[in-house]
């Protein structure tokens, strides 16, 4: 192996697939990017961990800046702490790099030079990067948009892997995102023009991943590809390849109440503004006090120990419909459903104070968010 | 106590004051601020650990958009961190503080209202800050050059305390601020207009407070007032009060070489460059390698498991004289050393491969710096 390449261009594709390297892998290699240099000029880059591998190809024709010249074919790989190290600090516009001896390999800029000891090619593990044949198009905005109003939602916790990933049911042309870790739910829903029929699981975080390397060109198509046990994310250049989370997701229809009696309306500003005032604590958690009547709207949280807060919500934008209601809930959830919804109005709709309770942007009816009370003693 | 002040000019000097808590503190009023409101219109916020204290004071006097109307003094200890985001995020541009039973205490903004349990102010250590007879006064930035040059050379260990200070050393109108953690040494030499003799130890941890909250206009005077016990800056409005290290400071001139063999002339930035490229550690440390000849100045590293890095510092504006020398030394050392050192070049003056060498500025001869060789096995 022996080529040169722009830093730069090189550099920006080593940072995306690191993005599927696990630091504590206990596999050596796959702390590594693998490298291989295709003769005449194609270069592909390879990351991957037990959930996903993203693999990029570069060449001359895709990139007129990448200015790749490959001298003779090869592979290795790199552990890739240090080679992103390398490339970064390097001086000079373009690389030189070349297996001098084994897998001991050189990277040279103009004046300096490192030698590091990288792992053989024919160690790392085979990945069958074949595409699925079932595949759907998205525009990169709207899958950017179903990840930021969803994956928050997933659980971080293993004991039910299956809620740790975002479900997407596609059927008679609907596309439904669900993500829910059972304390809340988000839940985007929008017409999708299509004919395929699946329901797969994907885990938050290579969605996370995805919008991280993928969705930067707001307009550009990501095509992606799934069967039963992986889906595949591909943008023309960067392909994410993910498992899919195995067991039943479950049916959350039911959770969503239909029926509501107490009805806030309030500026998006004026409620995250409040719950971010809220810094009294009990067990890691803030739990917030909503007291709705027609005339006052008094949000408070409190801990014995150490204090209290309350603020009146009534102000311009906020009105209350209903008899009056009294409910406690985790603020953190709240607040992270609020974000969620971009529009400058928040609708909160309650069925009583121990019912869910949904959130919604009246201006867009695609993306719902619930949440579920929080038992208090006061 | 009840009084109404500028949110912003109070969170301000809050901010100030909260340097010297210490979050672990064992004592639990430590992690307190004390306010002390006295009629007419004087606020006196007062924070404190083992080492030092800060104090400021607070008047429509001093500062005409403070706005602090009191209605009743009286004083009161209050947790730093809830206070600090108490009054960070409170709503509405004043703010108003009151007792309202015992220590629990309220802070009201616009439409919030936090109460919050405090501790009472008589539970709160005395701390004597009556002021040292013996004052110098010195202007901002010339103390902040001496704070930035030096402190970052103190010891970070407690092996030996007196060496996580700063020796300032005034005799025959030459100040002398040095600082050295037994590996490498950094002195500063002044002079200085004062009939003054003192020797005085201060952690360099106090420094670096000093330079955070007092220092920022370039111009203002600032009075170091001292004796056997403790130290006293003051800017007019904020005192900061630390104690003094024990011990005899060693006697570092002994240390430093008076003749040199060896000279290596180079950019500031070349220098800081290359450091920064060496990104191969052992056991946690960085070893450089410097092999310099009149010819090439090859500067390296590298660690036997991971891979080595080499570069020639041979280019536009360097220049060796004397033998040619082989040389190891700590990476961060040199560059912390370089960093300290604002000209454009630098002068690495050496005595021989095992001998202490310096670093500095050939157009500021106020400022030396020191490194110890490291012994390797090449």
């Amino acid at each position: 192996m022996n080529f040169t390449v722009s830093k730069n261009k090189f550099y920006a594709a080593l940072q995306n697939v690191a993005h599927a390297i696990s630091p504590n892998s206990p596999l050596p290699v796959l702390k590594g990017i693998k490298i291989n240099a295709n003769e005449p000029d194609n270069l592909i880059l390879t990351a991957s961990n037990n959930d996903l591998a993203i693999q990029t190809s570069l060449s001359n024709e895709q990139d007129k800046d990448l200015n790749l010249t490959i001298e003779e074919g090869g592979a290795v790989v790199i552990d890739a702490k240090y080679l992103l190290d390398i490339v970064h600090k390097i001086d000079g516009d373009t690389l030189h790099m070349e297996i001098i001896d084994g897998a001991l390999t050189m990277v040279k800029g103009q004046n300096a030079q490192y030698r590091i000891n990288g792992m053989k090619a024919d160690t790392y593990p085979t990945i069958d990067l074949s595409k699925p044949a079932d595949a759907i198009t998205t525009k990169a905005d709207q899958l950017a948009e179903i990840i930021d109003e969803t994956a928050f939602a997933a659980s971080d916790q293993e004991t039910r892997p299956v809620l740790t990933g975002v479900n997407f049911t596609l059927h008679d042309g609907v596309l439904e995102c669900t993500a829910t870790d059972s304390y809340r739910l988000a839940k985007k829903t929008i017409p999708f023009a299509s004919d395929l029929t699946f329901r797969v699981t994907i885990p938050a975080k290579s969605l996370n991943e995805v919008k991280a390397i993928m969705l930067q060109e707001a307009d550009k198509d990501i095509e992606i590809a799934q069967n039963t046990k992986k889906a595949q994310f591909s943008n023309g250049t960067v392909l994410l390849q993910t498992r899919l989370l195995d067991g039943g997701y479950p049916d959350t229809d039911r959770l969503i109440p239909r029926e509501f009696h107490h009805t806030l309306t309030i500026r998006r500003s004026t409620l995250l503004s409040a719950l971010d005032r809220c810094i009294f604590k009990s067990d890691n958690m803030t739990v917030n006090r909503l007291q709705c009547s027609q005339d006052d709207v008094i949000f408070s949280n409190g801990s014995q120990e150490i204090g209290d807060f309350q603020q009146s919500l009534m102000e311009e934008g906020t009105k209350f419909e209903g008899d009056p209601i009294d409910i406690s809930f985790s603020g953190a959830y709240v607040q992270q459903a609020a974000r969620a919804l971009k529009g400058d109005t928040i609708e909160i709709c309650f069925s009583g104070p121990m019912k869910p309770f949904i959130l919604k942007d009246p201006a867009n009816d695609t993306i719902l968010q619930l949440a579920l009370p929080v038992r208090t003693y006061n």
